[in-house]
């Protein structure tokens, strides 16, 4: 079976030029990308769809959305909700995705809010944290929904079979935290989720549970101090080695090594994050993707549509929890 | 001149061992480590003041400081407010040590909240975060006073002309953000301070900033992310090396640079952060702290009686803006 998956070839910093590579790089009999793009775009052989717009990602995502219909992302984002493609997949602006997909592909039936999973290559192997900048403010009752949705993820796609799910927070006691955390450590609590209490920013990468809870502003912030972490040690490393000729003969010997480390610890190997509790499979890609990771972000989409994540997700979301936590909507949003 | 500098013996994971140790280690003719503990300690020829009490690390902070007033905490932490020490430092609980500088040493005037300033030991040298975890919820007049007492102890201490201020944020466009970043970036683009506008998480250990500004969940989160990331990639360099010949090989050559740079971004190495906004120098070390890291943070106190923070801030805190952030907390908090 082929899946069909819808690439936004305008999305990201390094557009066209490395979203075309790694769609071409990733291209095999059982994984299609499509193209959406400017007409005359060398697409390497792909099938292109051509479109006349740009979402800038400096352009108000809501508006730009609204306005450029014709664009490679709305238009890309509108083949997962036409049926044309089974996924799509865009390293363009996270909140012009999030609104092209709430309008376009729509929420799955009780979900208040999507979420942005992000797999963690952490040591002892996988973890999903979710959200990773889908909402800069979240309420409790979301917490909990992300809970629902990455146990689900940690399940189908992490193949966890019971798995723990954690809440991010500043100290493992139940009353370390802040209202948010508070709050939603008793929401998880009583959930029937196998929840772990509370857990550090220090152990993400450690692996210590295989779900991490959290709202987007937080999520994203401590992804990118992952990120910049991971980044700043090795160039300065790098930069110390080379100031020495014993640093030099070193640091030749132990390249392998660090590319294996880097390969495993870099949020970048995954390429890509799902967009969770829509009724349509979303890859966000990192806005600097290179084409290594814009393949990866493909395989992502590929795995989830193999995995058939959205179904599982609506089968699996227990519908009350979803419904009680709607129910607060109306005050909990001005 | 000799610092006087109070130290909580029990405060710490290591205590009172590694504290002893690190006060013994910095113990100058100027500076003088006075140690608050139980009768019988071996102080290694410190001077001692005997407490009764201690502190647990899952005591209710504000309960604990009340009831247990004969603690090494509350009775070094009294020290300072009775000018029998010039500083005063402890490894225990942040949450008691807070509670008891506010009730002993009390805030400066004008100021709403203390709070706690790490110093970054970023790439193009030090950058300081503000607040690292004092205040888990804060409001946007919260996050324009921290930027003003880091702006204050960038020049003082890190010795930056002109210090640049941003806010930590997840886009660096002025629109990105959470309701809290939002707001606080409209009153810092109109606050007269240096603003360079948001930041992102990535950039912390590369020092794009002189002043970092947050509420002190996310400074916790972002702090604790790179303390993380540092940890585990040297932890994962180092058992790749030794998976193979080559590998130890590498890893012995690579010895020097590897400590250097591990000294050079982790934040360990100031051992400790201000606790900014009281009457008094309070300096909060890291609770898994070393005797190195204790001794780091007594030096860290030491060097901000030499330059007289408090009277700086006392005296360049414009009380303008901080009264007006003050005459909003009665509906701030409920």
């Amino acid at each position: 079976m082929a899946y069909l998956v819808a690439v936004d070839a305008l999305g990201g910093d390094r557009a066209p030029e490395e979203v075309v590579a790694g769609a071409v790089a990733v291209a095999t009999s059982e994984i299609q990308p499509i193209l959406f793009g400017p007409a005359g775009l060398d697409t390497g052989g792909l099938p292109l769809v051509e479109t006349t717009e740009a979402i800038e990602m400096d352009d108000h995502a809501v508006e730009a959305v609204r306005a450029k219909s014709d664009s490679s992302l709305v238009r890309a984002v509108r083949a997962v909700a036409d049926g044309d493609a089974d996924a799509v997949v865009s390293a363009g602006s996270t909140g012009a995705m999030l609104a092209a997909s709430l309008f376009h592909i729509r929420r799955l039936q009780g979900v208040h809010r999507p979420g942005i999973a992000v797999v963690l290559p952490a040591r002892r192997g996988p973890s999903v944290l979710i959200d990773a900048g889908a909402n800069a403010d979240a309420r409790p009752e979301h917490l909990l929904q992300f809970a629902h949705m990455g146990s689900v993820f940690a399940r189908e796609i992490l193949g966890k079979d019971d798995p723990e799910i954690r809440l991010l927070s500043i100290g493992e006691e139940d009353e370390k935290g802040n209202q948010l955390t508070l709050e939603a450590n008793e929401l998880l609590r009583s959930s029937g989720l196998r929840f772990g209490g509370n857990t550090e920013a220090r152990t993400l990468l450690e692996g210590e549970a295989d779900v991490v809870v959290c709202d987007g502003f937080t999520g994203n912030v401590a992804l990118k101090a992952l990120e910049g972490t991971t980044r700043t040690i090795l160039t300065s490393l790098r930069s110390e080695l080379e100031s020495t000729p014993r640093g030099k003969l070193g640091g030749l010997l132990i390249r392998p090594a660090a590319r294996r480390v880097r390969a495993q610890l870099d949020p970048e190997t995954y390429g890509g994050a799902y967009l969770l509790g829509l009724r349509g499979l979303v890859v966000i890609a990192h806005g600097s993707s290179s084409r290594v990771a814009v393949a990866n972000a493909i395989r992502l989409a590929a795995r989830g549509v193999e995995h058939d994540v959205v179904a599982r997700l609506a089968e699996r979301l227990p519908a009350g929890v979803l419904e009680s936590a709607r129910s607060t909507t109306p005050t909990a949003h001005k």
